[in-house]
């Protein structure tokens, strides 16, 4: 197995052109990003991730701009470089402002922190934290 | 050095009081979490990350039922199980409903996914996203 | 100390030689990747890590495509690019296909979004589990 | 909102009940785990967490028992400690025996300890893992 | 929000030159490493960030070489690649050998290769170090 | 395979006796801690794994008490309880202070900030790093 080559519409089966198609439509934009085009070497879970992305990022009981900006702060948690660089533009494009990303940063970077302060005093939870 | 122990108010030194108690008047609540407990084992640390936290979940352009999700987010994305209790009882006090968590515990769940199909199809950034 | 360089075979000293060397005869190949030529910048390091790896990596109950495809799971969910890429072509030379590799990355996906649903639902461990 | 609690299937919804029936019926046991109880307080995350991880773990190019071992050293990998339960066992029940556990171990544990070297010196990809 | 992009003290407010000033004051520098150019998009993180910084790695009970090897080991666990590289420079100008960084990446390694074992083995923990 | 337990000196193997005997020896204890105690389940890990770490941990460029501190430093940022009691109680052996562990945790908690803000900043590296 060669290093995975993303797959153009032009040359996709139909079945990957369909999901492409979907995006598209859904996202009203005029290409895929490069994440659907590798994804599309394996059309089951090129279609399975396109479904269950689209039901989870749906507008619901949290609006699209935080549900956006809770995918940067994971995948700034993470460092998945790739993740940064097309969530990042998603929120912006959902409206987040550069204060909003300031912020977003600030928590992200606060809780990475605390989180190992927590590991390293071996903190037990508090009883009120329990029901 | 023996195993972290919890510093309670009663056996605090002034400096740690001084935090405490400025915990307790901000969060207008009786008693300070395990976790200032026991940071206040090294209190510059105790009064640096307080200071800090305090500065980083104010209200801003982010709102603070926002900023407890991210921090929860984050915290679930980590594994950190004290955290994971305290930002979601601060998260639902901060208002967030059943049915939000519910959409944030989808969106970080997502998020390790793909970010991880991402690693392992090597997908390179769109030049749209570089700009 | 400035930035790691790779130390070439005609540059090797004697006991970095016996290491590539080895590597060379054991794998069938002409020289050895990157990863040996960096690390050989510390002849202790380098020495154990390749015979701790061979030892590791021979065939024993699990066949070695099996563990060359474990070994990549985890580097695509550490996100390493490098091993990513060099372990991605030792599961391709081990006999990797394409269609085996998509459900690998499918199954490092799912546990990597369950592990996180896991953490934030504070799932206690079933009883029948512990035995 | 309180923390997380178990859903039993006598108290759970008509749409709770088709999935933890589907589940019981595809995996021929008598009840659910705990984290579909879980998982059970968002129908929607558990419907279509459930139907992935179906499609999955299915029997494909990659037999069913390669699968249990890569999602348990994920699991490992990540130190999510309900998963290396569960994973485990279901890893036991296709047929892993101690021997196989042990070498699975001994694969992850490198993997993430070369995964480090790596990082630390900086190792570019070698032009032959690029194509 | 356009990709985040470096401001210069030439074009910094008086408030982000400030903060740049100290820096080059403190650490003897004449300019500040790109790290500080980016936080500066928001001011307020970067004085907070500069402030802790500076507090933290200070000279205390820990010498300073101890202190930025251990901020490259956990940078290097963590696989952030500008961090491994800034403080890799950090802790070779406080005066780490190429020996020193050898002995440092063999016990990163181990540490991330045991801490998987003790997951994956589920190693309870002994009554000896609970107290 | 049933849940790892542990093998206790009496009903272990003289292969694995041979290890444990060197073990105690070495470190001049009365008995093996759990890790070893589970690793025991795989002779051969057993065996590799406590030579590794006898050369890893071994005095060199870096005194002992560094090295047990950046092994506590990497198991605090992997958040590996078992990890984080043991190895908290060899650096303390060692010589590690309570002030010193206060420190330890500030530059642990810093690093794991600092590294999410590079990730989330996108910061490229300054060419002086690269040389």
């Amino acid at each position: 197995m060669p290093k995975p080559q993303p797959i153009e519409h032009a040359d996709a089966s139909p079945q990957v052109r369909a999901v492409f198609d979907d995006i598209k439509t859904t996202r009203n934009v005029k290409d895929v990003n490069n994440f659907w085009k590798y994804l599309a070497n394996d059309p089951v879970t090129l279609k399975r991730t396109w479904e269950s992305l689209k039901e989870v990022m749906a507008p619901g009981t949290l609006d699209p701009l935080v549900k956006e900006m809770v995918y940067l702060a994971v995948s700034v948690s993470n460092g998945c470089g790739y993740c940064i660089a097309s969530h990042g533009a998603a929120a912006s494009k959902a409206g987040m402002t550069q204060a909003q990303f300031g912020e977003l940063m600030a928590v992200v970077g606060m809780a990475n922190e605390t989180n190992r302060l927590v590991n390293g005093y071996r903190v037990p939870i508090d009883p009120a934290f329990e029901t």
